[in-house]
């Protein structure tokens, strides 16, 4: 186990020679110039972050950091705080949204409880015939505190959560690492994402929360008030990112700050899935602005204040499905766009190549 | 050869039970409801199509149809009209975007010479390590005549080109198949497109006309005047599908009207690409309005005209990623999206068999 004294790691500039050779590659490529849209954009990104003209996106993760809130005894959710636990199983049997996904991308699925209340079992426990899940225990606490109250971490606490995240990291890159998306589960967790979103962005609450997993009318307006109140009670410093995160954060936010935080340490490219992973990557940002140059937007949640935190980072969302689910489900769906882009600059004739006429565009 | 006397295939209504147990089956599932976005939709749409609540997009084909257009000697294309056939030996080669995006979503590639100018060698003569491709030599005329002083093609010529979409959609079958992709390639069909979307959905040629393969300025402002002196010269008559295309259309786009009905016909979803794609389903549905349920909008492209042809035909786009290049690229590039509809609706645990709470909903 990682010390839980934090020592952020350097993060590399992205390599603008390599990315500018993609882009020439680009040019060559027997198609009118720019016509694949973002797919040339991106693969130009991933050149640079990779630092080779030649980027890959072979060797996949998905890690789905998971833990509870405090906050969801003011009654936030639609959902009981019990299903944090259940979904966490569901993951480790291989019968949720993110298995599914990430069976076809060909992703692997590391699931870790970083602050999930109650027993669980986190044995590699699927499903014969699916892909393995792996389940880690880096439990920090049994879930934050009610954050309307107090702070919903110790500043220590948040700390650990961003070791645990760096370590992650880590340990898939062991296994052979091209490209990492995030995911998280944690009941409430929207409402902890809307505080952050609050405090980093300047946006009012009322324009970052949303819906979640579902709640409506006078339910909403709590989860509105609730978000308020935790900010008021908590004041967190926007210019320090350690601040937020521990008074209005949450665990597996903490962990997911430290997964892109590592990604970005060892030059790969970080697959954002929506407002959770949004709310890491404005923490991330602010400790660490270079982060954001390894940061790919997979889509844009239905989730209210995704759109205020994508605005905010500068990132544009690949795909914008109305998703709202979370677990990286978006992220793994964006990696086949990845795939694209990669396979398109390498596979492609040239012009030269293929005797077509036009090339000198 | 299919004779050239036109009779149309009948369509039949989507499944409505099929599609409600789909959406019945989406509401077991683990996650909240309606939070897959989409993908629930479509998962949804593909069952109402197949007939069944278990639908398969797991055999899959893209069919390129490649044809040359008269009009491209006034200019209106920033490649000469020679591409086409280079382009073509090019698909034949598995050098193009479409082969490269096809190989990634294991689809078939069919391309068919419906009126190429020039020789083509036609034989399957992709590279070894590739997926192979296969061609078809369906030409019904060396490219069109100017639609600038003429129709573009005779009645019975239109009438041809969709005989051998059908043929093609019959071919495809045969091999097994779940759904189909539509692709394209002729310089200039933009300009042809253009000049349908304009004719069918009564906006102005000025906005319907787009860059094309990246036409600028002056040659802009040319292609715009051709569109509408080809309006002008045929008064192309909306009511009448055929005459439209006759007048101001393409053999290419003929023979994808003649793909999209017969896949409707025989209940098999329909991914269109882009502008061209788009402008053969408005001519498709002109001549069977119940084709319009089989059509999935895979992107909106960066053509002006797209936009207007999609509204018209009520299809929200799954993807928008500035494409623009044809092919069938965006519409390979969304079967990824219909498989993960398709596998999240199968292989998700529901709540009862995965013991978590919340699955009254």
């Amino acid at each position: 186990m990682t010390s839980n004294r934090l020592n952020l790691p350097g993060i590399p500039p992205i390599d603008a020679a390599a990315q500018d050779l993609a882009r020439a590659r680009q040019a060559t490529l027997t198609k009118p110039p720019g016509s694949l849209g973002r797919l040339e954009e991106l693969s130009a990104q991933l050149a640079g972050i990779q630092g080779t003209p030649h980027p890959s996106v072979a060797r996949r993760a998905v890690i789905v950091m998971a833990a509870d809130h405090g906050v969801a005894e003011e009654g936030v959710s639609a959902y009981p705080q019990e299903v944090t636990r259940q979904m966490v199983a569901n993951f480790l049997h291989g019968g949720a949204a993110i298995n599914v996904l990430a069976r076809q991308a060909g992703a692997r699925v590391t699931v870790i409880n970083i602050g999930v209340r109650g027993p669980l079992p986190l044995a590699g426990d699927a499903l014969e015939e699916h892909k393995p899940v792996t389940g880690f225990d880096r439990r920090i606490a049994a879930g934050t505190a009610n954050m309307t109250r107090e702070p919903a971490m110790s500043r220590g606490q948040a700390e650990a959560s961003i070791c645990v995240g760096l370590e992650a990291v880590g340990l898939e890159t062991s296994q052979g690492l091209d490209v990492l998306a995030t995911g998280d589960m944690g009941i409430a967790n929207t409402t902890a994402s809307a505080a952050i979103a609050a405090a980093i962005t300047g946006r009012p609450v009322a324009e970052v929360t949303g819906r979640g997993t579902g709640v409506e009318g006078a339910a909403f307006a709590r989860k509105v008030r609730t978000v308020e109140l935790a900010l008021e009670v908590n004041h967190p410093d926007p210019r320090d990112g350690i601040d937020v995160l521990s008074k209005v954060g949450g665990l597996e936010i903490g962990g997911l700050v430290g997964v892109i935080l590592g990604a970005a340490a060892k030059r790969i490219p970080v697959v954002l899935d929506g407002f959770i992973s949004g709310a890491a990557a404005l923490i991330a940002c602010a400790l660490r602005p270079e982060a954001r140059a390894y940061l790919i937007a997979s889509h844009r949640s239905a989730e209210a204040g995704h759109r205020a935190v994508l605005e905010y980072l500068g990132l544009e969302p690949l795909l914008d499905l109305r998703l709202r689910l979370g677990e990286g489900t978006g992220a793994v769906l964006a990696l086949q766009l990845l795939e694209a882009a990669v396979r398109t600059l390498r596979e492609m004739a040239t012009f030269a190549e293929a005797n077509v006429t036009g090339g000198q565009t």
